[in-house]
């Protein structure tokens, strides 16, 4: 390895160490912090992005990475002269140094354009916010996050500037969650999918649907989380890697792919949230527990984009968890767990029960079919905050109408509508449409795994998830974030993102619940 | 404030902010990291230290010192040719500022001392050597922790060295725990305590000790657990500013005075640990919760030292946790609480048996009697493995002989002897001292507390701990670490420290349950 990549790479380590850091106090911040800690986690989190800011845009790494990026040109010219590949894995050669370099380059970039001064106000304004919207959504009072919120726009819109954008600011915000793709893809993308959605839904709302009365019941908490724990062990979650604690909001979050934390919130009166919930949470977990150790301590050492994320933990809780073979394999066991709870209803009415559509205002807790129309809604609302086209103070109101435009549902108050989701008091503007970016991307890359592994189904009616889980890591988890998520996709499925294959899915799943679907 | 003070002060939040966050992660590491993070996790602290380690021997900080010694040293005349003197708080005003630079001085010249290579190399070796203790005390095996034990004093003696000292290389790894206090000092003040002290102990000896069967019984973990919350939340420590979460080996540890972590180990059967360890620890979490905050952000937000630390932890764990009139308030509820197990046992024989006299093998389990005699031979085996006197390999059997000299009991295995403490895989030699010099304090302050509280054993009995906590927070605990423990020792008690005040109390209380004593 060349010497200006080796010294790049020191200075790199010392950073990805500080982003460890900040990402333990973080966790702990929402899992495990005392009400009055939060003014001086504020203060701490502050300063660690700053040292970060600081040390990552100083000149000297500038300077390493120009170097660095002249490096590798010369080693790719010179292995494309001489007609040879090294061998051995992508993760310690050639390949990954080419990414690192594409994404340092990509990062210095953004980040030497704003000011540090940005970068510590949006610390400290979002660490308090987190807490302020915690309080607003328990006591459902928008007006207590809303000059929080107000002020995370102004920053997102400052920050958006900052860094530049073609067409409109709100790319400069997506454009940090998911590389490569602009506004306007993910408008075309999701018009195009709403067009050929809305009658999917409209036939299955014509039909008649299973009762899920069956989740709505008392189910002992700590039983739920043993037997969430106990199935994505079977996944191959490695719990030497990782742990699974408590938090108002479900969240995964890495110090290192050794050391990964996914937070789960058990509903004592309804099965779904924290079973699906612990199923999700794996998925993005075992991603970054796949990472190949190479890469540790470097920028590369995390998933390529918010998407691919977003379609490992999918998956896992939807293409595996919940599949009729999967619950051919777990319902006797949920049985056991709660014998009085479930003595009257078979597996299959169970499958059924997890897999009913309906309408309905809470995003995490959403079915397979209309999950997507809530990433739209709000898609459509950060956008026109970014914009000036939508004040904060106007936001509730225009949740309310277009929850009833999309879902035929006003919420009752805002901790069911406006308040429920954590990100945005996390100043991530930009991040929603990576949800359905990555549900799409799910139904694509499993489609090849069947392809690939014809025995897939029948395993996972067995509980065995070894070759699913070895061909994921093997094609996508070691390679970190070497390529784009779109280039990555590519390799993996050999074509380009392809909603297609989602579709596919929903109306063969739902056809053979609901009954034939257009 | 002058100007220069105030440039420095802004330098000092910044390197607080790291502080705080690297005792996150030390946090973290002891109670909730999986075991495959401990490379990961070494790596960020290691990280933190050089960073803190870096910013804090700038020469600009060193610069703003001298600068702001000479601002203080002017107005400190001033103020003496002026004969007034500014009203307010302490903790606001030329005081503050003076025992400011009297901490930031020392602490500047001990780390410009020490290479920044030498920094990293013993808080990765630390980090290492934690978790190996951990599996060498879980298999009682020595020899797993040796190697780890023999680096940590060869970098314990090249940081003396390079620190400095006067008399023994000793010396300057006890000031960093007890600023001020040398190695003779505390040889003079163990010998003297020796010698009054064995003859109480081997009176004890001859007599018949009260029965302690009653503490070695199942009890149920979770009502232990809540039991010592309830007492502790009666003391006044503060649950909005802290919390308690399980861990291998009890420590306190805070991030801010509002956020303060207390840890604890159940015994399913045996009551004393948690129960008593919960009070210790709270002693410890109070003083951290009690100290200005005016001062947060600034070196001086910890408490003065360890041994007045410590002074804190045994006052609310013997003095009050174990005094008569305390249980008089709290057995009933205990006894409701295990009617099963106490049934048959009467308040004073609980109060006996929680105070009887036993040489035992664990530190953490002795009683106050024989308390110091594990500390003192703690210190001459650290002293001896830093003159170079006693090999690390050699250190178990030294052990050995050592507590069969002074306690008549020989270790079974490692794990009951010299793997017993955290300690030394912290790198903390010079750390032991303490716990007896604190120990002595209690008394001395306690005696004091009772002198201007003159009912206070009365509202003990009551279970009301607010003016005790109130007078100990206005006495001690706001003011930080603006003075010096032995001058704190002197504001709050009018004498240096004086071990006649422990002995009396141990004469008077250990009197009256085996009748007199030498």
């Amino acid at each position: 390895m060349a010497a200006d990549i080796r010294r790049l790479k020191e200075k790199l380590a010392i950073i990805e160490d500080l982003r460890g850091a900040s990402s333990v106090l973080s966790w702990d911040q929402e899992t495990y912090l005392p009400p009055d800690g939060i003014e001086a986690r504020a203060s701490q989190l502050a300063t660690l992005e700053r040292v970060i800011h600081e040390r990552f845009t100083s000149d000297e790494i500038g300077e390493l990475i120009e170097e660095a990026e002249a490096e590798i040109q010369a080693e790719v010219q010179a292995e494309v002269q001489a007609e040879v590949r090294a061998d051995g894995p992508a993760e310690a050669g050639l390949e990954a140094d080419a990414g690192l370099i594409r994404v340092v380059r990509r990062e210095y970039d953004r980040s030497t354009s704003l000011p540090v001064e940005h970068v510590v106000r949006f610390a400290e304004t979002t660490a308090r916010a987190m807490p302020a919207w915690n309080r607003a959504r328990s006591e459902s009072d928008f007006q207590l996050f809303r000059p929080h919120l107000e002020a995370i726009v102004d920053l997102c819109r400052e920050k958006a500037e900052a860094i530049g954008y073609t067409n409109e600011p709100y790319d400069a915000l997506l454009d940090e969650f998911e590389p490569g793709m602009t506004t306007a893809d993910v408008e075309r993308e999701f018009l195009d999918l709403r067009s050929r959605l809305v009658p999917i839904v409209d036939a299955i709302a014509e039909k008649e649907a299973p009762s899920a009365e069956v989740l709505h019941q008392t189910f002992d908490e700590v039983k739920q989380w043993d037997f969430g724990l106990d199935v994505i062990r079977d996944f191959g979650f490695d719990f030497d890697r990782g742990r699974q604690d408590h938090s108002a909001h479900p969240f995964t979050i890495h110090f290192a792919s050794t050391d990964v934390r996914i937070t789960t919130r058990v509903d004592k009166l309804f099965f779904s949230p924290g079973f699906f919930g612990t199923l999700h949470a794996a998925g993005h977990g075992m991603y970054e527990q796949g990472v190949a150790g190479e890469l540790a301590r470097t920028p590369l050492a995390h998933g390529s984009s918010l998407g691919m994320h977003e379609s490992q933990s999918r998956l896992w809780e939807n293409q595996v968890g919940r599949s009729r073979q999967f619950w051919t394999r777990y319902y006797p066991d949920l049985q056991a767990l709660f014998p009085a709870e479930l003595a009257d209803v078979d597996g299959e009415s169970f499958y059924r029960a997890v897999n009913r559509v309906q309408p309905s205002l809470i995003r995490v807790e959403a079915d397979e079919v209309t999950y997507n129309l809530h990433v739209m809604l709000r898609f459509e609302l950060e956008r026109a905050l970014i914009t000036g086209d939508l004040l904060v103070k106007d936001l509730p109101s225009a949740w309310n109408e277009k929850m009833e435009a999309y879902l035929g549902l006003r919420p009752g108050n805002d901790a069911e509508g406006v308040l429920q989701d954590i990100h945005w008091s996390m100043g991530a503007l930009g991040y929603f449409p990576t949800y359905s970016l990555g549900t799409l991307m799910s139904s694509q890359i499993f489609d090849t795994a069947q392809k690939e592994l014809p025995d897939l189904s029948e395993e996972i009616g067995r509980g065995h998830f070894n070759h699913l889980l070895g061909w994921l890591q093997e094609n996508i988890y070691r390679h970190g974030r070497i390529y784009t998520s779109q280039d990555l996709l590519e390799r993996v499925t050999g074509s380009k993102l392809d909603s297609s294959h989602w579709l596919a899915y929903i109306r063969s799943k739902f056809g053979g619940i609901y009954g034939d679907l257009p």
